[in-house]
């Protein structure tokens, strides 16, 4: 088993995670959160998303938020921008990187930003103008199953990949956005894409919709992937489609590195003080599991003071 | 990335599931969900344990529960015995096979079962020797990590994996009792056990308290090993320990192996079923997430007759 000495935790709970929440979180708790985040070691936040307010309400504040957030020195704010206008806000909130989703089937783009994957690498082509010196990077959604088309061809991905690559895409996303990845399709395609793509760095975005968020990890820093996007306390998923659920989550990534021996530069307990203030105000519990039962640490020492135990195998 | 071309699924539900709930499940309930999973396909159910009423009420009715479940042919009855007496009260109630808890640290050990290991180890060639041409294996429980003593020395796992089977262990259960494994650890410890004892079948018990479960599964099955505990809807943990939640569930287990391809011959949709009837009786959600999310056919199906999808990444 080789795996990275480094993960790298790109959080996306205040993007991804937030969206997904119906009831409007207050700019000052978005700020918070992010706050907290940085604050726990966390270089790379995707912070906010600049879509139109009436797509997704939660996201109105983007620019608030980042005009609010104190920025710490080597913390990378990054803005997930659907469209021109969207990267002009996002550029004038002084953003650090911008992200461009676009999904790997017709069908999917077409029902997700209302494009065809041709314009969707046109307008692709015109963000990374605009941008100029701030990165732009892609990421490839549903790209290991559609919900709508099924199955996806590597091919696709493989060909969609280098055009985004060849318009400049900084770095390249790969999300598994409907939960669908197992091991050995992770294995399969990331290894065909560090063939094509050797020099270009990579990173996942994977849910846990099914359970095999994490075991997707492990098959994709197997393949030498070393970042992934996480959310805080898993949330994330999709305020629409039933059944979709959440990022992996920040707390159960950090404990898989962290018990492997691998660095991530992150502390646990500050990413799970931030989700219980999350969990306090959406008045439910999260579904990390590391947030719920604690470290191995945590476990021996309160067993220490218990009495009887659990009698089991 | 090499895997076993079939898996054995193990059934624990009824056991180690039902034993975690306060609620008493109605014996005509516990032999329903029984009849349902050996109608599923699974040929191997760890259907009751012969403990003392008084240590887990819950299992009072185990005799009763295999005198009325419909014995299908192929498929195996398991039950586990924490003493002699219950090992008894198992042979008269005509079990399959047996299996018997030895916890590989002195501490948890003492709590689980009141026994030193030495005492276990001469319990278990006691069990072997009554049991006759019943199979009885041992299950070495907080084998990665324990919740007194933390660490557990590898050395002391092969060591008494060696002594159990020399006593006349069938097969050797290596479990994760407290949900403390990693892959890398996995790995580690299931390679030096094939060395140590390469003829010997083993299989691996796991829970998915903080959310590694399926992970550790992938890096056993890399390891050789196709035999799995595993429990319907992701019942079980313990109804003491705070924060130790149940085995993985048997609907991810099968859909990770489905999704890669390797045969479980077990019925996905007949294992939701029998998970849906116990959630009906208890009155919550059980954690299996593919319980909730439902298959990549079934996300499939339902988008094509649904409106406006998610817009997320």
């Amino acid at each position: 088993m080789t795996l990275p000495d480094h993960v790298r935790i790109v959080e996306v709970g205040p993007r991804d995670g937030f969206q997904a929440e119906s009831r409007f979180i207050p700019t000052e708790l978005k700020v918070e959160i992010i706050e907290r985040l940085a604050a726990a070691g966390v270089r790379d936040i995707e912070a906010v998303s600049f879509v139109h307010p009436r797509v997704i309400p939660q996201m109105a504040d983007a620019a608030e938020v980042m005009a609010r957030v104190e920025r710490r020195p080597g913390v990378r704010y990054l803005a997930l921008v659907p469209n021109l206008k969207g990267a002009e806000r996002a550029l004038e909130a002084g953003v650090d990187a911008l992200r461009l989703v676009v999904c790997v089937t017709e069908t999917y783009n077409r029902n997700n930003v209302g494009l065809s994957v041709d314009e969707s690498l046109e307008l692709f082509g015109d963000v990374v103008r605009l941008a100029g010196d701030v990165p732009t990077s892609v990421v490839l959604a549903v790209a290991f199953g559609c919900p709508f088309e099924g199955e996806v061809p590597e091919d696709r991905v493989l060909d969609l990949a280098r055009r985004f690559v060849d318009l400049g895409s900084a770095e390249l996303g790969i999300a598994d956005s409907a939960g669908l990845a197992n091991p050995l399709q992770v294995h399969r395609l990331l290894r065909r894409l560090a063939e094509a793509l050797p020099g270009v760095p990579k990173w996942l975005h994977l849910h846990d919709t099914r359970g095999l968020g994490l075991a997707n990890a492990v098959a994709a820093m197997e393949e030498g992937i070393d970042t992934f996007d996480t959310s805080l306390g898993g949330l994330g998923g999709c305020p629409i489609m039933k059944g979709a659920s959440g990022n992996i989550a920040t707390e159960e990534m950090l404990y898989l590195c962290h018990e492997m021996g691998l660095a991530t530069g992150v502390d646990l307990d500050a990413v799970r003080d931030a989700s219980r203030a999350l969990e306090a105000f959406l008045g439910r519990e999260l579904p990390s599991r590391v947030l719920r039962a604690g470290t191995r640490e945590e476990l021996v020492a309160r067993n220490q003071n218990a009495g009887e135990p659990c009698r089991e195998s």
